[in-house]
């Protein structure tokens, strides 16, 4: 290994590091400043100064890393068992919010004469929704307690397993070879295997966590087993037995023709139910810290202006379609907010954040979308994750937050 | 990057923490059990089965950071403050520790004809004290009270200390150009470097973090200021700062022509201060569970059995030595104890562990040291490890801990 490399972890480290603390400073999400930091080092002479075309590789790896563990982040914050509670109007507000806006995008790709692939790819991308910066917004305006930030909140959990589905779907077809049955048999299986680590992941990782359940007179009642994950006798032991999982769910992904992050996601999941018992947040937020930055910084050092300035126009198309897409389909799915409300709830769920950037990502590591392509995608996520906050303090200045109640910061 | 390297990652990972799992069952350090998973994959099918040979280079950096992460939470643990307070006895039996057993390593090296650096080398690794399983030995007996258990402990932090300045030393002599001159003004720089980060460090660390001091009457009394690092806006921020902190002298230390390790670890040292205020050593614990075994393993993969065999009865002359070194050059700096407490001492200073094998590792990594002399560390540092638990038991057990007070499980 040569002795540049450890420069290059503590430059992009720092770097990624004070635009993340600048942006923090502007109220801004940190990741945008992380992405910005790449694009910068990407287009300018620090590039070269910087030995990174030769090792780039090295970067690559912690970059992947980053993003499993950040996709098993967000897979602990999805439970199955919340999806069935969050109701019927954060439901349609999902299903909406996705259909739309991969219409929106697959079809204005079709029109302009790009492969079906590309297409799609590009439909998923626009698909994701990113709520961090919502929920940041909501708790600093105190209208966390309002029914629209709770539609909001609980229809990006459903959006994230929509668009994980969608994902697996659209990387199986670009990984098959091209017959029409081959495309079925890969989405089958990988649909399978998606849907049954989902299912039987969160039970078995309740199991072996001792807690089970057991129907008495058919009604559940809670059975505290055995905790065979605390009785491990190494350190950590939940959280590492977590961490093989998400490596080997990821492994499994990709082996499937998946992208690996769907492994990553699924794997997250199943441990979501026992997140508070044994802590895990509180282990993944430090590894998150610390390898995060490096997916972030990578994802902008991949953006090439010198080809992006040619296709800015269809950019700021995509990015239109991008904030229509959510503001009307999540829309129409809250009408029985009020229009207003349903407003509130569709800018709410526009900004696409690290998500959509993620599945382009994954359409480029496939050899499906090109260069450019990923760099409209990284633009719109920008653009939509910006716009996001001054239309949601607008929207609800404006009396789109009319929930029963309006509490305090939380 | 290969989608194999993804099945490595899960590989390695799930066969250190298994091999870790039996170990800590067998009340062995799990350490031992992940260095052997590489050894065994190195020298069997595995190696080429997971296709390892080709993306070494990617492991190499987890490795990096693994021990850099590593060397920082030792660091957290080593405080300027606390060597005042550990008392003449541990001192000599830190001092006489080092001396020893270097010379003894140094001498044999020289007697067999090996160049001056190999000896060098070979005896910095056998200064190395690694007290983690004997404070283990020593919980377990319930004796962490007595007088010989406290002197170990306290003699373990200056020995650390002690270590890493002799390590700074031999590797700076490696790195320079061989005039004599070059070499003391290398030496003279790197000292100079680790005493300075040792003792500004700390200092500008808890002025950031606002634990400051002001004299009135010739007497310091805590101020609290300003803290700084708390006042950064991103999450875990002191956390953050602390890894940049160790990436950055990381980086510098190597430039130096020193060991990366030994900025990692002074790093460690000048956060050590304001570990419990910002709970660092709880961040830094899933950073360690996912980086170090990597660490480890990699060691493991570096041994190559049939290249060890011809320099076994080399292997075993230098583990008497290091345990003859060991027991005689601690037990003296603890005759106050009496004898029996003095060999517990001795006994208790004995394990190498990890940072034996560190320290073969830099000569190695600097070319200093061939392969089977590496071998050689590894082997000695796995027997000093393995034996120093019955033979603590023995000794204890035969009255070597008849300190004051004995008292419970802690």
């Amino acid at each position: 290994m040569e002795p540049i490399i450890l420069v290059e972890v503590f430059a992009l480290f720092l770097l990624a590091k004070l635009a993340g603390e600048v942006f923090e400073r502007l109220r801004q999400p940190p990741v945008i400043g992380e992405l910005l930091v790449g694009v910068i080092i990407a287009n300018t002479f620090i590039f070269d100064l910087l030995h990174l075309k030769e090792n780039m590789e090295y970067f690559e790896l912690l970059a992947e890393l980053g993003v499993m563990v950040l996709l098993f982040t967000v897979g602990l914050e999805t439970r199955l068992s919340d999806l069935s509670t969050v109701g019927r109007v954060a439901t349609q507000v999902a299903v909406l919010g996705v259909v739309v806006p991969f219409g929106l995008g697959a079809a204005c790709m079709l029109f302009l004469g790009e492969a079906t692939e590309v297409a799609l790819f590009i439909g998923a991308a626009m698909v994701a929704t990113s709520v961090g910066i919502t929920a940041r917004v909501l708790a600093d305006l105190r209208v966390t307690g309002a029914i629209e930030s709770r539609v909001i909140l609980g229809a990006a959990v459903i959006d994230d397993v929509l668009g994980m589905m969608v994902l697996t779907v659209v990387s199986g077809m670009a990984g098959a070879e091209h017959s029409l049955v081959d495309t079925a048999v890969v989405i089958s299986i990988a649909v399978a295997f998606v849907l049954a680590t989902m299912y039987l992941g969160g039970r078995i990782v309740r199991r072996l966590a001792g807690d089970g359940h057991r129907k008495v007179d058919g009604v559940r009642i809670p059975v505290a087993g055995k905790d065979r994950l605390g009785a491990l006798r190494q350190r950590n032991a939940p959280f590492v037995v977590a961490l093989v999982i998400c490596f080997g769910l990821s492994a499994v992904a990709q082996y499937m023709g998946l992208a690996a992050i769907i492994g990553a996601f699924v794997a997250g999941m199943a441990f979501a139910e026992v997140r508070e018992k044994h802590a895990l947040r509180e282990k993944m937020d430090p590894v998150n810290d610390l390898l995060v930055p490096f997916f972030f910084v990578h994802i902008g050092l991949m953006v090439n202006l010198g080809a992006f300035w040619p296709v800015l126009g269809l950019a700021l198309v995509i990015t239109v379609l991008a904030v229509v897409g959510k503001v009307v389909g999540c829309g129409l799915g809250a009408l029985s907010l009020g229009r207003r409300g349903a407003t509130t709830v569709g800018i709410g769920m526009m900004p696409r954040g690290e998500v959509g950037i993620i599945v382009a990502m994954v359409g480029l590591s496939l050899n499906t979308i090109p260069d450019e392509m990923f760099s409209v995608v990284v633009f719109m996520s920008i653009v939509t994750t910006l716009l996001a906050p001054p239309l949601l303090v607008w929207s609800i200045r404006r009396g789109g937050a009319t929930g029963p109640a309006v509490t305090g910061r939380t």
